[in-house]
């Protein structure tokens, strides 16, 4: 595989954005990662899109061709598709325009991640993510995202002492890099209180433990490296590139304390990449709740399965800690627009690795690590950048 | 690019399949493929899967996943992503597994397509098909897909002289070969008369002019070309891969009477096989309504523009002539789950080159085409495949 780059990015603010269309989120992120990028969009060889249900959301499905016509560049007849992978749309659409750039059959690729949650009502949405889940055994018996992970949560807690307080820690230091972090859906720096006394959802996660699912795109260009120099005085290097899947339903899994599929995503990532996780200067995990941030630091390897409880307490991951986790807010203050996550994901590594994150700057950060997972943890994509 | 090979092939009937949900028919399609391909399944490095809009149809996104699962193959945690592009999903699902083979990321993939039409009413399998159109634009104002190809049936009729008969002739053929394909949904062979004499669908559009929407499911396991030839005596080599978009929206197009899509996604498919049409010994084309199977023998450069109607009537695409197209029955008889759809053509492709396509076998058959159409045609893919 040559060695691709990632030249752009851009991305919409997240939140309730009824004003703006799902096609006006993917035109804007686009547009602004090619503007950043500094290249005509005429350079752009392949689209890639990634989205979790817009068929059900928007009813429209074939948002490749989609995204191209919006972007002003039908005329080119540029590829352009569509891929899925739940709330790891992005992270998915992301691999295989990196594989399709390694592969030579492209040079340069924008990779787009959008969803538009709030243009159906809240019985709809709660059933379109349930799509992530296993239909057959698990949503038709009416088990739900937080249920899914709330098992999990009390089983971590049962098995390693992880305490509800470590857990509300997770949102409170998401909160705090998020009140940094203008495109981040929720401004709003809150307290241990705050997130111990909201509503309960699913035993026990409650209200201020859950990402909420907002309207948002976020698109970065990619480009192979010779070509990505040529056009970019500052590309950043996608070091390593892991993917791996498990059974949809949770009671098929040999564990409830751990995603194998992040687990293994993460070892072919390090493998690739030829690094490990103490060659991480930080890194932007998917916590759809606070529980999934906790096990995501574990599985990654950054900690001993059992500790990252005690390492969210310790203040280990934390902006000025050894390991900053989330610099962005992560899902839970940025929002979490299901397709869009895992490409603002990699947006904000770039931002980091370019020094040019302001108030969240993570201190003297050369690489970051980003993890996408989609539904209750069948699909994990992991990424290494660097920058040069 | 690496060079990659087909080695297996597997398809289940298609057809009302009420008694198989949708896992079930990828399970059948996958084994059936990686049977042929004669490898055990831990051979597999990553899956691909092509699927239009199952969130919608059965409640189910995250088909990547649910593809490892029910193919019994969870505990290797391999790479599975589901690609979509309205009914050119199997076609965009191939390529994309095609371009991470050939990246090296991959060795050995398996790329299912498959779609469950038949569990939701009528008017949502109508809704749900129009979900690859322009929602803003056009399906918001009432235009269904047969309305959309009818518009360009008028205009192919108006400019060229393209006669109802000869598009009757394309549906008469097509079911005639697929009266000698078994696995095909409509085995019945038909005549100009019940063609013209059925319920009209959308002028000049009758019922035997369109596509039905059924239920089915195609898979394919492809090899990068070293491995391939250790693990199988019959690969069949993947020598073309051409893919285009067009606006979503009909109404934009620069011509009604072409598919620019199909005309660009060939070219680049020709370039890089270093073939050019009369290369072609026969060809699987997208014949949702018979005016799609005119317009691509035109499209994909067999005749000139304006002169498929002449060249079905002439019978150089029946089994017989200088260029059978559809011997596998196409769209119209096979029947057509948009996910499956373009996987089911590049079985057809191998099962000819290996001269076992049995009664409908195209005498002499070294390379074929493959072309698959999302929507009206916003997405376009084109394969070549020639035996070895």
């Amino acid at each position: 595989m040559r060695p691709v780059a990632v030249i752009g990015v851009g991305m919409t603010k997240f939140g309730e954005l009824w004003e703006k269309s799902f096609r006006q989120l993917v035109a804007e992120a686009g547009l602004e990662a090619v503007r950043d990028a500094g290249i005509p969009g005429e350079k752009i060889d392949a689209m890639y899109v990634g989205s979790m249900s817009a068929g059900r959301l928007i009813g429209q499905e074939h948002l490749g061709p989609l995204a191209v016509d919006e972007a002003g560049l039908a005329h080119t007849h540029m590829p352009s598709v569509r891929v899925e992978a739940a709330d790891a749309s992005g992270g998915a659409a992301f691999r295989q325009a990196l594989l399709a750039v390694a592969s030579g059959a492209h040079d340069v690729a924008v990779v787009g991640g959008a969803e538009k949650m709030t243009d159906v009502i809240d019985q709809e949405q709660i059933n379109t993510l349930a799509t992530a889940a296993d239909q057959e055994w698990e949503a038709f018996f009416g088990a739900t995202y937080p249920s899914l992970w709330a098992m999990m949560a009390q089983k971590h807690m049962h098995d390693y002492g992880t305490t509800r307080e470590q857990l509300a820690m997770v949102a409170v230091k998401n909160h705090l890099h998020g009140s940094m972090n203008s495109k981040a859906a929720y401004g709003s720096v809150i307290d241990a209180k705050t997130v111990l006394g909201s509503p309960m959802v699913s035993d026990p996660l409650r209200l201020f433990d859950s990402a909420s699912n907002v309207d948002g795109a976020a698109a970065v260009v990619i480009a192979d490296l010779e070509t990505a120099k040529r056009l970019n005085p500052h590309p950043v290097l996608i070091k390593g590139s892991g993917s791996a899947t498990d059974t949809l339903a949770l009671h098929d899994r040999h564990s409830l304390t751990e995603l194998a599929a992040t687990r293994i995503a993460a070892e072919r990532a390090y493998k690739m990449a030829g690094l490990k996780p103490a060659d991480m200067q930080f890194a932007e995990v998917h916590d759809c709740f606070t529980i999934a941030e906790v096990m995501a630091i574990e599985d990654l390897g950054f900690v001993k399965k059992g500790e990252g409880g005690k390492a969210v307490e310790s203040g280990m991951t934390g902006l000025k800690g050894k390991l900053p986790v989330n610099p962005s807010g992560g899902l839970k203050a940025r929002g979490h627009p299901p397709g869009a996550t895992g490409i603002a994901q990699i947006a904000e590594l770039v931002w980091q690795l370019r020094g040019t994150a302001g108030q969240r700057q993570v201190q003297g950060a050369k690489r970051g690590l980003a993890h996408n997972v989609g539904g209750s943890g069948a699909s994990a994509y992991v990424h290494i950048l660097e920058g040069l």
